[in-house]
C-alpha cells in the first residue's frame, strides 16, 4: 500500500506538461511544507509520515500502464511525445531536508524542504502533503491524549472508524509516535512492530450459553492475555460474576457507563475479593479531556483504549499543511518567490529553522534562510541527496523516543489541553529583509 | 488497494481460536452493520461503500506469511493447531444482504446484515466497518454540499487533505456517490471512471517570468481546458491583466478573499469586456454553508471546488457504525441475542428495513424481521449467497443516480442544512415483541 504516481491531482500532470513546453522543467526549484497555523487547541504539532513519504518519493514512477491511461485524458490529449516520454522515464533525482519525525513544529516552520529540477518537485505535492498532513494530525492527537493519561498506557483502537484500512494502519503509526503504547490492528504491528493489544468482544459474550461460560472459557483459552468485558449486560453484576466463580483475570474492560462511579464499584469488588492486581481497563468515546476529568476525579483506572477521537483527530480532522515554491534557479540566476493572496501569502527563499535551548528547555524557535548559522540547533535536515535516502531508517521506537524527549523540552505551558500559551517563532532580519525585497 | 485479512483487531483472532477451542466456529451468525445516531446537523445518511466491502469480503484469504506472523504473536502462542489450519483454509462462504449504495437511511436501521459460521462473520468486523463508515460520512457530506450548491457543479479537490492516498481515492469515489461532478484525483478517475478536473497552481504563476506570461502560455498549452488562477498576487488586478492580454479563458479560479466582493468585480471586468461565457470558480475553505451563504448573496459564481471539508468530512469526520451480533443458529435451536449496554444497548433477531412510499414520497421507515412482509420497500437485498456475489456491480453513474432520485423522494424539509425535521422510522410490533422476550 505504497502511493503511486496516479496518486495525485490533475493539474500536477497538466503543469508538467505545460513546463516542458515551455523548456523550463529542469530549472531548478525550491518547495517547501509547512502549515499556517495551529489545529484549534493545539499549542503545538508533532512531525509524522516522512518515512512514509520517503517511501514514496523513492519509488516514484509511471508504469506503461499508468501513462497509456494519462494519455486518454481529455486535457493532455493535445500534450507533446516529449510529455509522455518524459513520464516514462521518471525518477525523483532531487534532495530533500525534513525535521526529524517526532519533532514538535510550529506554523510557517518548513517541515519538509523539496530542491529538485521544477517538474520533479511538483509531481511530489499531492501525495506528499497527503501522507504528511495524516500523520501529523493523528501524532499531535495522541501526544494530547498521552499526556492526559498521566503515565497510564493507552491503547489505540480505533480501526473500525478509521477513513479506510489504510487510514487505520497510519494512524496506529503515528498514534505510537505521539506515545500510545500498542494498538488492536493486527497488519500495524506486523508492518511497524508496535505491541499490539486486544480484549474480547460483546459477540463472545452473546455467543456463548451465558455471561459466565464466556468468561471462564476465555480465561481457559488465553490466561495472562484475557481482558474481560464486562458490560454486555451490566457491569456490577458482571464484576461480582467473576469474583464469586473465583477467577482471577490480569484486567477487565468497561466500555459503556459511567466510568466514574463503575470503576469505583468494580475496583470495589475486586478489592474485597483479593483481586488487587486485576487491573482496569476503559474504552468507548474517550478522548484527552475525558480522560484528564477521569483522573482528576481519580478514577481507579489503569489504562485507556481510545478510538474514534485519536484514530480520526475527531475535534480536528484535517491538518492545513501545503507545500509552496519559494525558489527557482535558472542556470546562476536565483530567484525567490512568494504568493501575496489575501490571508495566504508565503515567506520566500530557501528556510532552515532553528530551535533555541536555555537550560536545557526549548526557548524559542528562529526560521532564517540556510545558509544563516548561529541561532540554534537546526531542526532540518538532509534525508535525500540526488533521489535516494542518506539517512538510515529509523525504528519507530527511536521516532517515539524522540518525540516524547523534544515535546518534554517544551515549556510546561504548551503541554496543557487549552492552546493557553503560544510558542515564540521568530524570523531572521535576513529572510525579513528577503520578503520585503522579493517582487513580483 | 484493498482490505486484507490483517487489516483487522487482534480480538477478532483471539476469539476466533476461542470459537475454534468452544467448537462453536461454525454455529450460523447473524450480525447486522447500524448506526446508533446520525451525525451533528444531518438528517439523514447515505449508503456508500459496499461496493468496496464486497470486493474485500470476496477475496479474504490468510496468506502462509499472514500465518505465520500470527503465530509468533504472544496472545496466540497457545492457540491449537486447529486454529492455524483454520487461518489456512479460510474464505468467506455465507450470505450478505444490503442496502443499496446510494440509499439514504436512518439510526437503528441495518445497513448490511451478514449471516454466515459465526467466526467467518466476526472477522469481517473491523474492515467491514472502517470501509463502510468512511464512505457513507464521506457521500453523506457530499450530498449536502451539493444539495447547497443549487446545481452548480461541485468538484471534489480534497486529496491533499485525505487521511492518506488510500482515503483520498475512496473520499473521490463516495463524494461522487453524493453528487459531486468530478474530482482532481487522478487515480480516481482511472479507478472509477469519475471525470477529472483541474486548473493550474500557484507554483505555475509563481515559477513563470510574470503572471502575463504564466496565463498566455496556459491558455496556449491547454485551449478550452484552461481555468486560469487569479489570486497569486491580486485578483482584480489579474482579472485586468486577462482582459487587456485579449485572452478568452473558458474559466478562472478564485483561491482566496472575499469570495462574494470579488467573484462579482471579476464578472464585471469579464462582461464589460465580453467575456461573457468565461466562467468563475471558485476554491479555498468551502463548506455547505459558506456556498449557501454566497448563493443566497447572488454571487455570480458558476461552479466550485471543494476540498476539506468535504473529502475528511471535516464536521463530522467520523460515523459510529457499529456491527452487532442478533442472532446464534446452532441446528435447529435459534437464539435471538442483544447487548443491554448502558446507552449502546441493541435490537435481537435478523431484520429487515421496509421504505413506505406515499404518492411518489418517502413516508417513513419501518424496521422489521426478516419473514415480515407488507410494510413497503424492502431495502435490503441479497448481494452475497455462499460467498459469492449474486448482484451484478453497479456502475458508479447508477449509484449516483440512485442517490440523487432517493434523496429527492425524501421529505423536503430532511435536505434543509441545520436538521429541523426527523424522518419517521418505525419499529414492527412483532420485533417490539422479540425484544420484550429476548433474555440474556
Amino acid at each position: 500500500m505504497r502511493a503511486t504516481a496516479l496518486h495525485t491531482d490533475l493539474y500536477q500532470l497538466t503543469m508538467i506538461a505545460g513546463y516542458l513546453a515551455g523548456g523550463i522543467e529542469n530549472h531548478r526549484a525550491t518547495f517547501e511544507l509547512f502549515i499556517r497555523r495551529l489545529p484549534p487547541h493545539r499549542s503545538f504539532v508533532i512531525a509524522a509520515g516522512l518515512d512514509t513519504a520517503l517511501d514514496f518519493i523513492e519509488s516514484l514512477r509511471f508504469t506503461e500502464e499508468d501513462v497509456r491511461w494519462i494519455e486518454a485524458i481529455p486535457a493532455l490529449r493535445r500534450a507533446s511525445p516529449a510529455f509522455f516520454g518524459y513520464l516514462r522515464q521518471f525518477r525523483f533525482t532531487g534532495d530533500v531536508w525534513a525535521v526529524a519525525e517526532g519533532t514538535p513544529f510550529f506554523p510557517y516552520e518548513p517541515l519538509i524542504r523539496v530542491t529538485a529540477p521544477l517538474a520533479e518537485a511538483q509531481l511530489l505535492e499531492t501525495a506528499l502533503l497527503a501522507i504528511v498532513n495524516f500523520q501529523t494530525s493523528i501524532a499531535s492527537k495522541a501526544a494530547r491524549i498521552v499526556g492526559a493519561s498521566g503515565g497510564r498506557p493507552v491503547m489505540e483502537f480505533g480501526a473500525r472508524r478509521a477513513h479506510g484500512v489504510e487510514a487505520a494502519l497510519y494512524a496506529a503509526r503515528a498514534s505510537h509516535v505521539g506515545g500510545c503504547d500498542s494498538t488492536s490492528f493486527v497488519e500495524a504491528g506486523r508492518e511497524f512492530g508496535i505491541p499490539l493489544s486486544g480484549t474480547m468482544a460483546h459477540s463472545w459474550v452473546l455467543a456463548a450459553g451465558s455471561e459466565l461460560e464466556a468468561f471462564q472459557s476465555y480465561v481457559d483459552n488465553f490466561g495472562e492475555h484475557s481482558v474481560l468485558l464486562l458490560d454486555t449486560y451490566d457491569t456490577v453484576a458482571a464484576a461480582n460474576l467473576v469474583v464469586a466463580a473465583g477467577l482471577r483475570p490480569p484486567a477487565v474492560r468497561l466500555d459503556s457507563g459511567d466510568f466514574l462511579e463503575l470503576s469505583r464499584q468494580v475496583r470495589a469488588i475486586f478489592d474485597a475479593a483479593g483481586l488487587k492486581s486485576t487491573r482496569i481497563l476503559i474504552s468507548g468515546d474517550l478522548d484527552e479531556n475525558r480522560i484528564r476529568d477521569l483522573i482528576a476525579a481519580g478514577a481507579p483506572i489503569d489504562a485507556f483504549g481510545v478510538g474514534t477521537a485519536l484514530t480520526t483527530s475527531e475535534d480536528a480532522p484535517a491538518l492545513g499543511g501545503v507545500y509552496k515554491l519559494v525558489q527557482l534557479q535558472e542556470g546562476k540566476r536565483v530567484r525567490d518567490v512568494m504568493k501575496r493572496s489575501t490571508g495566504k501569502a508565503t515567506w520566500p527563499g530557501r528556510k532552515q529553522v532553528f530551535r533555541v535551548i536555555e537550560e536545557d528547555k526549548a526557548a524559542c524557535d528562529v526560521i532564517a534562510l540556510d545558509d544563516e548559522a548561529g541561532h540554534g540547533r537546526p531542526l532540518l535536515e538532509q534525508v535525500v541527496s540526488g533521489g535516494a535516502r542518506v539517512v538510515p531508517r529509523q525504528t519507530l521506537a527511536a521516532i517515539r523516543a524522540r518525540a516524547r524527549d523534544l515535546i518534554a523540552e517544551l515549556p510546561e505551558p504548551l503541554r496543557h489541553l487549552e492552546a493557553e500559551a503560544s510558542y515564540p517563532v521568530l524570523v531572521s532580519s535576513r529572510l525579513d529583509q528577503l520578503r520585503g525585497q522579493t517582487q513580483v
